[in-house]
């Protein structure tokens, strides 16, 4: 007997008749003899309403209480998991919601980005125990001063792992709306293909580089304590068929591929700064100034210039960020001291990410060669020790990934 | 400076727009100098959909947890709380959500039809002494074992009572979409003209007896605790215009009349039992049937027949249950020995209510002569310490209404 979190998220369970499949794939796992535990977001839709309420209410208000907000959103899952513990009672899974609060899920009291403190296990093992399955609230705990909070968009990935941890969980299952992690986006690239296992590492890189399966703050809570992540599809049945991808330590895999997985975000722009003053400490009054208008900077390269006291700044920043960037910089042109300023939002970033890298020499130069070879222009490069990344002319992007796809012998063999 | 709660129900409560107008009754209360604690019911609509929600989740389950029903229509009040406290905020009236958890407001444990143990009000004196708006979700508790529990339909008006008991406050005013206790249905009756007072007793039997007004209980724990209750529009503002009607203690109203107010109720059926043997025993045959096919009865007559051994017996049920009354009736026909059977659901039970009656005579003649002066046959007659009440053919509703306000001297002095 295993001990699983099983976590949906509001597509999962955007309907009761939805909510009625969930509870199938629930019952399934109870009776191949398993302790259960649910997460449950809130039914799709029913956070924007709510959050539109908040705002509606607000009007101009210049000091939201955002306990309020946590207040109102919050009840979304408190409804969807008290119609899914329904749900599995009508077809005789015994069954009880729990709020963040009844756990109670201790949390910072940061309304909207509470952080977990402290979860006790005891209620809901003992509950578990006598065959019942806990539906718990996602998204949610309940602060120092009692009043509920909320961990922002996505949180109930974050909180399935949390009480993974808590309760000593064997896996977490995170079902959703694709069935399992991909070499690549399959939507561009037909030849991706799902992987079975992938470890903690790389999941991180490439939910940070933009693929949107898990929310990153889950991958890192899962890594720290260990807990095995599954994610797999709510729209199958459970077995062979839906086995999904698993998040796991590395040493588990037994074969790594040099190349995992290649992701993209269109989300980039990118910024230069010509004739810069190359002194001491320029650096550092530019991303202090990004840093202040809390501007979030990505990749940054500096190159020499033609000149000997002059260099070129390079880097990314959010698409959305770029107008706050310029006004930023044109505004402080006498302070950084630079000659020019030029930017470009069509542009994409393409990073490929693996452990395998670390072992093997010459994963850089396959990509440059394969994007080399069909045309593409690589603006700024950027590495880490499991990832590289370029940034790339947008029109590019699906060219490149199909080509470092072929590259990295991640095409899925033909039927 | 006095201390007052401020109940609203889900039309008051039914739009951020009409949310709006709220704040603004609640912050002139407080810059009147009061302090106020506020009570919500959900936005109007939302307890319907909440609970159609769980309906469709439960399906044909033939034991549906109550406690899920609980959790999911709880969050009705939840998401209203929040977002007047929201609204209250933005007009510059510091304000803060309160779930029955959070305070908490002990109740029974059982599910959907919960009542009140213990409600410790030092938190809400607490934030209400310094300034602070508690926004109260009504409806709604704690049980014994920490899950959220429910009161039934219309608890909000019981939760505001049990509150202005709680916290000794002065005064509880139920904001509705009436300006206050009539006279009579004005609906029905143009004559009719709004209570200024009215005793505890009084509004306890014409809300048991049709009068919408106000839910039963929420009166009989406002006589229990002495707390001064004001019924009273939303829709208008705060003054002379809008002083509701006072439902107080029988002492306080100087001028009382022999009848404060005439009330009527369709749902009722008449039923005939000819024939009977007269017997000890009898009586108690027939309504402990009834007790135990759970029938509410209400007013019941038995008179003699012709004959020295029989008599009949003529009682009235909700017209909802007459069709299982008559069927219990007829399956248990040789147990109860009677001849023959009749029933009529074309009836109309018209109450006049008044504490005066207990210190003048004649008000039974009065209400009989003025009917049969129009030719209103009278079928059945109860009556109590402050109530008289005949069954009558329903088509003379109106007709009984208008002649017993006249004879009563209730109506309005023309304008």
């Amino acid at each position: 007997m295993s001990r699983v979190v099983m976590k949906f998220g509001g597509t999962s369970v955007g309907s009761i008749e939805r909510m009625r499949h969930v509870a199938g794939l629930v019952r399934a796992e109870r009776q191949a003899g398993h302790e259960v535990a649910v997460l449950v977001s809130a039914m799709a839709g029913d956070t924007d309403r709510l959050a539109a309420l908040v705002k509606e209410a607000s009007g101009r208000n210049p000091n939201v209480p955002l306990r309020e907000y946590d207040a109102v959103v919050s009840s979304g899952e408190q409804i969807s998991a008290g119609l899914l513990a329904l749900c599995l009672s009508a077809i005789g899974a015994p069954a009880r919601s729990w709020t963040g609060w009844q756990i109670p899920i201790h949390t910072t009291g940061v309304h909207g980005k509470a952080r977990f403190t402290d979860i006790p296990a005891s209620d809901l093992l003992g509950a578990m125990a006598k065959g019942e399955v806990p539906v718990i609230t996602g998204f949610q705990g309940v602060g120092p001063d009692g009043a509920v909070t909320t961990l922002g968009r996505g949180g109930t990935d974050t909180s399935a792992v949390a009480i993974a941890a808590a309760i000593k969980a064997d896996r977490c299952d995170i079902y959703t709306d694709v069935d399992g992690v991909y070499t690549t986006d399959p939507r561009i690239v037909q030849k991706a293909h799902k992987l079975e296992k992938i470890s903690y590492e790389e999941m991180l890189e490439m939910a940070s580089l933009g693929a949107k399966v898990l929310q990153t703050r889950s991958v890192e809570m899962a890594m720290i304590h260990r807990v095995p992540l599954r994610v797999l599809s709510s729209f199958k049945g459970l077995g062979a068929g839906n086995g999904g991808t698993l998040v796991c330590d590395e040493d588990e895999i037994v074969e790594t591929q040099v190349v995992s997985g290649i992701t993209y975000s269109r989300d980039e722009a990118r910024v230069n700064l010509l004739q810069l003053e190359d002194q001491p400490g320029v650096a550092s009054v530019i991303f202090g100034l990004m840093a202040d208008a809390n501007i979030n900077v990505d990749m940054i390269v500096q190159n020499v210039s033609r000149s000997a006291t002059q260099t070129n700044m390079t880097f990314t920043v959010p698409e959305s960020e770029l107008k706050k960037t310029l006004s930023v910089l044109t505004g402080n042109k006498a302070k950084i001291g630079y000659g020019d300023l030029s930017s470009d939002s069509n542009v994409v970033k393409v990073s490929v990410v693996g452990v395998g890298m670390r072992s093997h020499a010459g994963t850089a130069k396959t990509m440059f060669q394969a994007l080399a070879g069909k045309g593409i222009n690589i603006q700024v490069i950027a590495t880490s020790e499991i990832k590289i990344s370029v940034l790339i002319d947008e029109e590019y992007t699906e060219l490149a990934l199909r080509t470092l796809h072929t590259a990295y012998g991640l095409d899925a063999p033909p039927e």
